[in-house]
């Protein structure tokens, strides 16, 4: 969490005339030109009302070289938060131009989750600067979190928690937390946690009863209806699933005893839910699920070449299909005008299916229980739509090239093509997400296959048989 | 908020052991089979431990017949918050099936904003029976809330709020909250919003920090430093941006005025986020943003013609121009067996710049003071990549067919497409998101109309002008 920005007193009204929260080109261009002139009070003046996230923000949108001479400009003003809203491309930069004496005073100021999340992705020079500016408690805490996997809820948890036993009363609670220190407390909390002798967590109460009921109340008696453990090695996803999915706040993280050792909270799980779906919608195009904005075109060129390699080997093997057909195209060229008309309704048909389809495996909608349905359902649809295509193409290809008989092969090989597409856009994401490939990453290029090929097959196929 | 379901006892145990959250095909059997033989005790006690959520999703996962059974035989056990939780697409089946002494307990359990968020999409009839459940004051609450526009910050705040003059203590602010009755009170709460003596919000002071601090501090000094402040007419989507750039846990909503008139919780926030995520995907992918699971044949079918519709106009623009080479093509037929898969690559790596782009503006880094930059960065990629497999298919141009000739026009026509792939994939949703066209729902058929026709004109243009 981070709140170490100062409020601005107008901040109400400037906001309320914002259209929206965008940075805007203006007040970056006056940061730039401070740096520029090197006015060291104007740069603080200018960034001082920015939160974190948003200096972050305009980092990530200029280039390397005003960046590192504006960090070295704003010096010790700079905040550990800035840090860890950074995207992981060019952290590492940054890092490398602050000197360690504001190295170590920025990540003094940060959470334990959040440093571990800071350090996670830096190579070891880096991770050592960092745990070794860190007090001995912090750095026992972070080097904790690093021992459960990545991705899991061991390392999204903060290790504070705040906890009572069973036993207690409302004014036994309220004490313990009075007489707490400050540094023992997460900076921010919603709920006291509930553990039984082995300290198994066994429900929720909300500060909001505590500070309602009489001292002297059974904690008991307050527990929230909704409650979620959480083994430290589930997965971060599907911890993201469980805060959106049951309305949680906060949800205590438990070891493989399901010992309390650690508490996640919604926003932590907001912004893994955001990652998510920012990795599906880019492996869905075939971007590498971890590219930003912000990554150097050598970074970007080698993210995306695999995934064009693929479809080059896909649109290969598309060709190659065409070339068993080179005598019937020869002989009626208007084959080759329209051949690519159906394979590219079929792969915007699949394309169709398929997103639809990796959605509800990642929503857990699409299950044992309803899979055929679906199935049935995307055919159905293929079947309906290439049908209504069909009749258009027919009467383009009757009109286009005057001959009826043409007009009848492409209406066939659209809705041949169309239903394959909406079988092949469902079956083969299903079938990847059982052998334990993610969908996203893997179905398009599978899907687009079978559409091209199919697509040519029946049509040129269908024509080579008719028309020749 | 929904927290009406029982605590499980042995939640814990048993979330340890699952591996997802997912529902097993086996309990949905199991419930499906209690219905068949009615055995209501049975389903109650099947569906009793489990959450609103999940009984949501069974009930979208099971056909429409055993649906309406289910809930028949289920009765008075039906809860409002799973109405909240269903997929608009079947809410309305769902809510015709209910009695209306079902329907009116059921939203009577609701918080002023569930039920907004429930009726809003329900046709007249539905809307009225519902709002006649409601008590009166409810129903004001509810129609108020109804009379902001649709996806605004007015229609997902909860109305109920605490606040407090800026003169308080501490010890003033708990006494107020132990003397306002229960239902005065939002469900869940974690601030209480300060206000000036013209209820307009100055700042927020977290529950713990008030339960920690003497009775005699004043309330000011206690304030937090990140608070943002949400005007009612500011989108749903910002709202949900706010939230996750900001780590907001709730944030107070205001009328034009700046008063005071709700706040909306960071749970509300993080489902709207997910809902603009999946729009996103699925419109990228030419579905329409409202698609789920639940749909039927026909209602799938129709929102998916309109974009196979725009497609096929592109696939017909592509083709008139390979007419105009069809003489070349009947000459060497080895051009039409190639040049697909020039086209095809240019549409994947326009595919892949252009959710690039479309997410970078999304998330608000793509903005006017880095977009040349991304394009030129775009456009060199497309460059060194476009190089990379001209070479490739240079040698296999010359390889399968022979000729050195063919194999330097297909490299040539790659490095042209992939280079304006890069163009366009970055410049048209930029365009359209300058003239407020949804650039997620529209970039797709643009680019890929331009890689078709570019692709197939460069080859096969460069084609005739060598080979011929």
């Amino acid at each position: 969490m981070s709140d170490q920005v100062e409020l601005q007193e107008d901040a109400p009204e400037e906001e309320a005339e914002r259209t929206d929260y965008a940075l805007e080109p203006k007040k970056v261009a006056a940061v730039l030109y401070a740096v520029d002139i090197e006015d060291r009070d104007k740069l603080v003046e200018l960034m001082e009302p920015l939160h974190p996230a948003d200096i972050a923000d305009l980092l990530e949108q200029v280039n390397a070289f005003d960046r590192s001479r504006l960090i070295r400009l704003y010096g010790m003003e700079f905040d550990g938060d800035i840090l860890s809203e950074l995207d992981e491309s060019i952290r590492e930069d940054v890092i490398a131009v602050l000197t360690p004496q504001v190295l170590t005073q920025a990540v003094r100021d940060l959470d334990s989750d959040d440093v571990v999340d800071l350090i996670e992705d830096l190579e070891d020079a880096q991770q050592e600067a960092i745990l070794g500016a860190l007090e001995d408690t912090e750095r026992a805490a972070v080097q904790q979190s690093l021992s459960y996997p990545e991705y899991s809820a061991g390392r999204l948890m903060q290790r504070e928690v705040v906890m009572a036993p069973e036993h207690w009363t409302v004014g036994e609670a309220i004490d313990h937390l009075r007489n707490t220190p400050e540094e023992d407390l997460p900076d921010q909390f919603y709920h006291i946690i509930m553990v039984d002798p082995r300290l198994h967590p066994v429900g929720n109460v909300t500060l909001g009863k505590l500070m309602r009921s009489k001292r002297a109340t059974p904690l008991k008696d307050l527990l929230e209806q909704t409650f979620q453990v959480i083994p430290a090695m589930r997965d971060e996803g599907d911890v993201a699933y469980a805060f959106n999915q049951y309305h949680l706040i906060s949800a205590p993280v438990v070891d493989d005893e399901g010992r309390l050792i650690g508490v996640i909270t919604i926003d932590d799980a907001m912004a893994v839910l955001d990652e998510e779906h920012e990795e599906d919608i880019l492996r869905l195009a075939g971007v590498d699920g971890e590219s930003t904005l912000s990554d150097s075109v050598r970074a970007t060129t080698r993210r995306r070449l695999p995934w064009l390699a693929v479809n080059l080997v896909t649109a290969i093997a598309a060709s190659i299909v065409i070339s068993f057909f080179e005598e019937a195209i020869a002989q009626v060229v208007a084959l080759a005008v329209l051949m690519p008309i159906v394979a590219s309704m079929g792969g915007n048909a699949g394309t169709q299916s398929l997103t639809v389809a990796v959605r509800a495996i990642a929503t857990k909608d699409l299950t044992g229980s309803n899979v055929w349905r679906v199935i049935r359902r995307e055919c159905a649809v293929g079947l309906i739509n290439g049908a209504v295509f069909a009749v258009v193409m027919g009467i383009v290809g009757l009109v286009w090239f005057g001959s009826p008989a043409l007009g009848y092969v492409i209406a066939a090989a659209m809705v041949i093509n169309m239903v394959i597409a909406g079988l092949a856009g469902t079956g083969i994401p299903v079938l990847l997400e059982k052998v334990g490939v993610d969908p996203a990453l893997a179905s398009g290029a599978f899907v687009t296959t079978v559409t091209d090929v199919v697509g040519f097959f029946a049509f040129l196929g269908l024509a080579a048989a008719v028309l020749l």
